[in-house]
């Protein structure tokens, strides 16, 4: 085979065969007869004509072989994964992951960093003191055996295809490409092992994916893959125009999300958390139908059970568990900044990304990879979309420890889109893909 | 600025600015910011989503800048050139060169090697022994001075960019693209000092450009250029479904070319020669019509002085000028295979294409840039497209020095599509460009 010639038919919108995706991406990954510069020529080509459903799974098959898979022997209870695409203020992982492993799913979490506007999980259990998330696979399968849950940074043993085909992808203006997102979501948590997977799927200004138009698309894709792994899959369109619960920022979201299995719960992340949770243990048999999941999550809060297994799942991942009660051990910022309504009204929108890039000024977002950050800022909303202002009401705080404090605050008040007329609140739940 | 952010906004279908133009050809050349992996990501996006006619503009200057150009303070004459797109059996350029200097125009061909199904007039040339194509650019213009043209292979100090990149392109599937062909030979021909350019646009089942539709874009874009830059153009679309002339093969079209400078002149291979010198001759003031043009062109050749500026022009270039009068100095084949008429009828064409496949089975054409080739292969046709045959009729004769001689034999017999009506030949020249 002759690389050149698989990249003119994909340019020419030919279909590319099993045989033709195996030894081009094996070819890459070994540094042998596929350049760098020839695979970023075939990632545009991708970007521009797409892949078959066929394609696209040839192509997951092949990012899972280039590396090890988990294989959980320990069977009693369901493995299911919750991926988001991505969003600003999403803090559900962490309240999810405890909420489900009380009511008895087993959850692998292999989990991301955030980058650009939006946060990263990994990032947020961080800025616990002492939480460490690079764990061998070994001790990652003990923890859930304990806890029922574990949240891990992605192995290099695991999909390692994936890896530098997305470091390249990330330079080459090819990240946004439904096949290449379907391969690259699919193949890692497949190779961790799970038996089924909730997608929540962020819609609107502050997601990656701008309309439903794409997110169906995206959706039929995951889905299809995931059938041809006998893997059970649930996707739900969730809106990303607003930012996602009250608080925003490293440090401040494992508070909220404390306070959230404490029982204070911010009513959309309350919305889009149950659906979740929900969906999950409609994968298993261990509820009859969602009624009767939704009661099971409320009891698994109400009890204090999913607070006390996040408090475990903080010491069994080394971090300092007295988080729970004492937030002064989070780090702290130095300045704090209240923002003031520039006018009366309903707020009808927070700009999402706009937030989410205003936050990366006060360094609680990366623009570059290896861009340090600072858990303790971020910003603490008291307002939402909504709710009633008065001009010069405090609608939002901001926590910082450098000199663009003033700067984001203000690209923050702009970002939030006052209206006369009273708004109504519509449920952040767009829809789910059925088949 | 940021390399992955100027793939994007081409991705993402703008227009790139004259300065970001700059940043992107210039940082890549100097091997700096921009990466071979990012800029075959940017090429792979020129060729789905083009560019306008400013870019294209600003690309070919940027090409241009890359590296020195020729200035020719002898202002005896004006100085043209004549570009071909590549085809089966072109020999024009050893032709028109003599006849043109002959009629007063200064001839400075910077010209290319063979690739694929086409032939390079560099190849032709150094299969006479001694002939070197590699001359310094003083030598160059000493050579155009006394003799009025030489024709050299492409020196390194002018335009690297196209150098570089075009080695890129050869290996990611983007050589396919109006915009990067147009700056690949504008730079070129305008950087080797030229006033005005002629175009030999070929279309069809021979040529790069497989449509009229795709030619006149080309055309279009080629004259825009051309003008921006002061330099005048002419484009004739010719038809390339059928080889050019009688021989094809690298001595062998030395063979042709000299036999038509002492008046044997295939009716094709004559048509365009003339069509093209005469289009040279209108560039300058020293013809008053085609006509007139025509005239200068009969007795340049007559009088036996665009050979002898030929025979010149080989001994200027360290060839064996006797080659004029003794074909038997060219390398000679070991093997000569008669091929004959399957069927009786008349030829409707040559599938020049396949020709051109053929023939690189014996090595008279390359398929990657380092393969060798044998001077001595090739392709006699005793009869062309409009001829009438006798099944069991010798049609052509296959020069060749390897095993594949049987093999090309079936190849080229099949390329002879065969008809039983009386089939009329049309003029080859199929238009030309008129803004």
């Amino acid at each position: 085979m002759n690389p050149s010639k698989l990249i003119i038919k994909k340019r020419d919108n030919h279909s590319l065969t099993r045989k033709e995706i195996h030894y081009f991406i094996s070819e890459y990954i070994k540094n042998s007869k596929v350049t760098d510069y020839q695979m970023s020529a075939m990632l545009m080509a991708i970007v521009f004509n797409g892949m078959s459903e066929e394609e696209v799974y040839y192509l997951t098959d092949e990012y899972i072989k280039s590396g090890i898979s988990i294989v959980f022997t320990n069977q009693d209870g369901k493995y299911i994964d919750k991926h988001s695409t991505g969003g600003v203020g999403d803090k559900i992982s962490l309240i999810l992951a405890p909420i489900a492993a009380e009511c008895g799913v087993k959850v692998p979490m292999i989990s991301g960093r955030g980058l650009g506007h939006t946060g990263g999980t990994l990032d947020k259990l961080e800025s616990i003191p002492g939480f460490i998330t690079q764990i061998s696979i070994e001790r990652f399968k003990t923890i859930i055996k304990e806890n029922g849950y574990a949240i891990i940074s992605q192995s290099d043993k695991i999909v390692p295809a994936d890896r530098k085909i997305y470091a390249l992808r990330d330079v080459t203006g090819t990240v946004e490409s439904i096949p290449l997102i379907t391969a690259s979501i699919m193949s890692k948590k497949i190779a961790s092992g799970i038996d089924g997977l909730v997608i929540d799927l962020k819609v609107g200004h502050g997601a990656f994916i701008g309309t439903m138009k794409r997110a169906k698309e995206l959706a039929y894709m995951l889905t299809y893959v995931a059938k041809k792994f006998n893997k059970k899959i649930r996707i739900n369109y969730t809106d990303m125009d607003t930012p996602l619960g009250m608080y925003i920022g490293n440090g401040l979201e494992v508070i909220e999300s404390i306070e959230f299995l404490k029982g204070n719960m911010a009513s959309d992340l309350k919305e889009i958390t149950y659906r979740l949770v929900e969906d999950m243990l409609l994968m298993t048999d261990v509820v009859k139908d969602r009624n009767h999941a939704s009661q099971l999550i409320d009891k698994a809060i109400s009890s204090g059970k999913a607070l006390r297994r996040f408090q475990k799942f903080i010491e069994l991942q080394k971090g300092n568990p007295s988080v729970i009660d004492d937030y002064s051990i989070l780090p702290q910022s130095k300045h704090k900044l209240v923002i003031n309504a520039k006018e009366s009204g309903y707020i009808k929108k927070i700009l999402s990304r706009d937030i989410g890039y205003a936050l990366i000024d006060v360094r609680a977002g990366r623009k570059k990879m290896d861009d340090d950050l600072d858990y303790a800022s971020g910003l603490k909303l008291f307002k939402t979309e909504g709710d009633q202002v008065q001009k010069g009401e405090p609608i939002a705080e901001l926590y910082y420890d450098n000199d663009m404090g003033e700067k984001a605050a203000k690209d923050i008040l702009r970002s939030f889109i006052i209206t006369n007329h009273k708004v109504k609140v519509e449920s952040r739940i767009l829809g789910s893909f059925n088949q």
